[in-house]
């Protein structure tokens, strides 16, 4: 293998024998971002952990051997500003991992391709002891919940947390808030995840939407709602269980619109609706978390 | 005139003589607000200066002979949450000025009472050299615009944002952020404001949101907006405005929702959607502002 870019050195060259990739049921958020692809056909693996064979010359933070994980974004621009802020995401330019083209032609091919050559930006060296099957999953839907948290300020032990629904993101919601040493409350449709949620995933409440009671008792209890709901909802059940000032952190790729009231927002007792941030791209310290 | 409630000390009385009501347009809120009250024929005084007559044995920041102002809560429960948090806009047992009833069962008149009664809580001091015309208009108006820039964090010099309508709280955005440092771009939805905007209330920029031409130049531009606009609209023309991490600060008080759609704000350039806090009470920082 040689890198294909000779004009961006500061690519590594990555083997995926290692490969591990995490289907989490994105279909919905994938076929938004990539509408011309039959998803049913083809399967999307971008959660992808393998070894470095190659490093180009201004590559400083890995050498060849190590085990990294790669995400959803392999390249950017580097000069715009949301690269130079460290928010590669909404580089115009950014390269999606897979079903996009590298600059000189090629197309990105997840973790279907036997190699990938990725900026080294964007890898992330899998920490002495978690294995592929433990980092794989946080490099798409564990970003995705642990963006938000810290770009928010939410990272910080003590806060009460709410994970709306457990679907994938949602798992991996809980054992991230956990990890930051949260309070953290299940919220779900019906009473079919309950021991998952709480015996395999360690919540602390579980909480079913459609219980008026128990939802009352919550009002005015949680400091942020990560809401991973992938379809048109009601926000004003959720919103009334926040705190003053807490946030409803939208998750869910939907492409009909959601719908607000501004009185019951502006009047009543909760505050700020904020959506997610795109995941940013790998972060040493969400790996350095003790998930496991 | 005596201090109607002998059980709440803290409570001031206020000669009305020297009032001055200022009419905002804001019936659509307040319709809201009390739905039972006929605004076409009540006229409502809710901003108003007047001269302190007695206070509670327990008022220390005020004595008799001072001018002062008072806005749109008049008394609270001094015990909950937000009470104690200084947000007691959010307080359950809240009394607005007018149209609700004291804790001894009297009506509150707002500004069309002879005198009025307030805790000291929602009073502020009209600093000498400013006028009641020149106050009034700070105390609802001001306030509402003032509240959310302190909250977020915008009351700093050097930002740029955009203030959408100019219908009386828009007035005050201009010359609110004015006074805050603030490079300000009005945006409306015709030419007709624009020497209003431009030359008496000393705006920046003047942007007609119908043209695409103009929109598209301030892309990407502006750290917020505050949106005023009473009625049902589109917020992606003015999301598209706004930096990353800019902020939509949405003051309109809407019967019918609002709509977004959570793919454009989130794989956008654009992010949090941020609706406006209630008007803290009075405060003396923003009295202090240089705004005439």
């Amino acid at each position: 293998m040689n890198l294909a870019c000779q004009d961006t050195p500061w690519f590594l060259g990555i083997n995926l024998n290692k490969i591990l990739s995490f289907y989490l049921g994105l279909k919905d958020t994938l076929s938004f971002l990539c509408p011309t692809v039959d998803f049913d056909v083809l399967l999307y693996r971008h959660e992808v952990v393998g070894e470095v064979v190659e490093v180009g010359s201004e590559v400083t933070n890995f050498r060849v051997g190590d085990v990294v994980g790669v995400g959803v974004i392999v390249g950017c621009c580097r000069n715009c500003n949301p690269c130079k802020s460290d928010v590669e995401q909404y580089c115009n330019k950014k390269i999606w991992s897979y079903n996009d083209v590298y600059t000189d032609g090629k197309t990105t091919q997840g973790g279907f391709a036997q190699s990938m050559i990725v900026d080294q930006k964007f890898v992330v060296k899998i920490p002495d002891g978690m294995s592929a099957e433990q980092a794989a999953p946080l490099l798409c839907a564990g970003l995705t919940v642990y963006s938000p948290l810290s770009h928010f300020g939410l990272n910080k032990s003590g806060l009460r947390g709410g994970i709306l629904g457990l679907g994938g993101v949602g798992h991996m919601g809980v054992k991230i808030a956990k990890a930051m040493g949260h309070h953290v409350t299940v919220i779900s449709s019906s009473d079919k995840k309950r021991a998952e949620a709480m015996e395999h995933l360690g919540a602390d409440e579980y909480l079913v939407s459609s219980d008026a009671t128990r939802m009352q008792e919550f009002a005015d209890t949680l400091d942020y709602i990560i809401d991973t709901v992938p379809a048109v909802h009601a926000l004003e059940p959720y919103l009334s269980l926040l705190k003053l000032d807490g946030r409803l952190i939208l998750m869910g790729v939907i492409n009909a619109p959601l719908q607000f009231l501004t009185p019951l927002v502006m009047l009543g007792e909760f505050l700020p609706l904020c959506l997610s941030p795109s995941p940013r791209p790998p972060s040493l310290a969400l790996f350095n978390c003790k998930f496991f």
